[in-house]
């Protein structure tokens, strides 16, 4: 098996397995901040700006240890540093 | 084994596990963030315009996460950039 | 063993995989969901109808996930495109 | 071995997986539900009604599940796409 | 190792982990049914019909779960499709 | 190692690993029934003639889950069919 | 490493196995069970003949699937129908 | 490595996995029967009399439990039927 | 597989592996500070400016260990030391 | 190899790992009950005679359970029948 | 493969995985201290001033363990003494 | 690798292993009992004494579980009869 | 691989893996010793002084085993008794 | 690989291991006790010194069992027997 090969097989590998369990925890705490928004709004319908407010913030920082894993995924699939020097010497050398 | 077998299979490997084990956690956060609504809804019925509306919009933004791992599941299974090239290459060479 | 085979054993394990164990997450999730809603209406019998409303959405949402792992495994088994792609070409040079 | 009693070995070994451990799943969930409706009865016993219906239509939800998987099962042991068309191929060939 | 043996020996494996590993989601889901509605019948002798009732219709949904289990051991163990196309093709070519 | 050897390895593996863990799940669904049963004794008394018949039923489906386990272990030792099979041809051709 | 050798070998690990790892849900359980009891007593002394009939029962119960374990073990240590198989095909071909 | 080693080697690790293992379940369930029975002894020191009865009997049932594994790895250790058989074969043979 | 391949495929399964798990614990640490903020907001309105605050620096240190993860992982593929150090070795010696 | 020095290898390893993890079970088991003896003279300080007493009876049952295990650990290094019987062979035979 | 190729391999591996899952453990630490201070300003908020510094004395303290973790990474990569150890040899002998 | 070096290489693994995860459950069953320890003294100061000594007793009994783990590490580094024996042996014949 | 690669590989793994879990346990119990201490200032803001001296002293008997972690790291890496040894006698024969 | 060079890395293996991972326990029983003296201190402040000099035996008594196994790892590092008899042997024989 070639080099090429190799590369591409574990860039896929760990495009899904990053993607697959990384959003794991993401999913989890979302679910729990929300849970936690709804139970304050019924608790305290009158602060529901300030708690919306604060839970949207909160889920855009959580997203984002989502969006790592997802942006890794996709460097691994479409901006591949090692494929793309693999590619160029394999095209220089006519291989 | 030639190259292309081995994509492929790493590549039907791939979008079922990731598929597979990245719904978990969105499919308990969404469980967890529903029973929450539901419980607050009991508790204070006159809220539920806004309860409702916040519900939806955290489990959009759970289901997100499980929607990262179907995209990626999609994109290894038809648009598979690895498996592209080496189809372009197998043709190109008459291989 | 040639390619064919080995891609429908791959086909096999992850169509398996693939449902067997994505559908734990949303039957946990939607068992969740459920006991919530009874436990709601218990409490607020006035309100049943925008909790079972509610509960119809949430275990939509929930279900989704458990829908895309039963479609993963139906493409893999029925309309897997490298099984496909792997027959035309075996058709084709008369392997 | 030959290509039809590896794919007869993995239908039979992922027909008892995607069952035996898929259903555990559906079984907890259930198992909260079915506790919460009891609880719920108790507390409410003038919603039974109610109650009794969003039980059974969140049953039948969670069962669903376990039914993906027992039909995930079953397509493997009898309807076997890729050991279908191993048999075609090997009564046209004489092998 | 011929082929019928290996079929065997796959099918003994999964028919015991099927119902093994099958059964333990079911037993814990009905004790905790059994459980709640035991409280339920403490809190609420009045109601004993209904939650009886409810309860044996829940018990029910979930012992299926474990009967789908059992089902598929019985078919690996007595009308496994695979070990009988063995058979016959054994027998016809007189092996 | 001949064929019948590994059909009675594989037979009193199975038979131990199905019974020795798929025992686990009732044994704990029954503590939990159990232990529920005397809290509402202790809590209500007069109701004990309901609460134990309910508990003797649900006993009885949740161990019906460890006979599952052991009616398989105890025909995978002494009414195997594969091993009968193997033990039938051995004579048949003075092996 | 003859067939008699490694039916003895596998039959002492699952001797051990199914003893060793099997009795360790029926002990958490009857725990449990005992715990509860003794609340029980603790809450409701006057009851405490009906609390220790109900707790009796349910550790038979219990401590039944254990006794499928021990059994289990001491068949495959004494009672072993492939060993006994074994021992007297070994012994009718003076081997 | 010959057979009576083997045999030796694989009692000598089954009779401490069983002991080792097996007594942690007893050893947790014996723990919360007796903070149990702490518990209510505290709550009602005047059924102390009966407490202490039924923790005893409880005590019994679940130490019985670790026991089973103990004499499991004394016989698998001092009364072992296949290292009792082997040696009695090499002795006879003068092996 | 030559050196540099090695080294290129290692850092891509590392890359994706720091960031995958990585990512696991803020995000459920963050989740957690989250649900914790908005219950604190309903119980206290009036303190919602302090409590925002200290919300935001400490999921400000908790996502600091999230980009330490993310730090690696970019390092590993666009700034990998010894992955430079082939390459300059490899264009020096004309390989 | 030779059977002695793998017969001491088994033995040395088994001996740790019977006490290593043997002994976390009764150590968890002691520590629960300990606390609840606290819990329990701190509610009730006039039942310390009463309390004392069932803490030491349940202490001592379960470090049985721990001396089971430091028991076994000890007959392996001290008193292994295997290895004596090993022992003995080699010196009767010279070897 | 060579030994400096073989210690970049290591030290790669070992820098992702000390990263990716010491930090596990500081984020849910964090997470939690968090979520308490939260928790204590809704309930004290005239104590924030000392709630706040002790808040952040903690989280220094927990950060420091993530720290350690990020310090041997970056060690690893690019201060690693086994592989100046290596170079400086490697360039000595002329290698 | 000749028999003494086997020895000493699993007797080091076992000293460590059994040390460092034997301790693991004492330490944790402690940290429960003197958790009990200092809220009982919160609660009840006047029963400091009886506290205190019960305490002490139950620190002492967990100990040992430790104490033994760490004996046996010591035994096998120290004090190892099948080291001495090797030792003894290797002396003796001038090997 | 010669030996004293193989020392260094090992070294490298040990300090990583010693210090990326060794510091989970210290993080997590610093994280519950924090939040328990900001929970008792809200509740008891007088005490601040005592409380925050305890928190200290606890803190830094926590810190000691991530301390204890990271030392043995260190010695790991920059002064490994096994590697200075190699590297003398390395050095001495000249190799 | 020579024995010299074996019982190095195992030596340097388990050192790691057993201070990584055996602080892990009394890491956690150390958060619990400070967690549990903390809350004690805001709910009894009166008993500050009772609590205190508690606290102080109890932490000395959890570290202790981290101390063993950091003394474990200095032993295996520093005054490992295995290696300082290699070490005797291989200079007596001028090896």
């Amino acid at each position: 098996m070639d080099s090429m090969t190799m590369i591409a097989l574990v860039s896929i590998v760990m495009a899904g397995l990053t993607t697959g369990f990384g959003t794991m925890g993401p999913a989890l705490g979302e679910g729990r901040a929300v849970a936690s928004a709804l139970t304050s709004l019924a608790q305290q319908p009158d602060a529901s700006a300030t708690i919306t407010r604060t839970l949207f913030v909160g889920l855009a920082m959580i997203e984002s240890t989502a969006i790592y894993c997802f942006v890794v995924s996709m460097i691994l699939l479409f901006a591949n540093p090692f494929w793309n020097f693999a590619l160029t010497q394999a095209q220089s050398t006519g291989h």
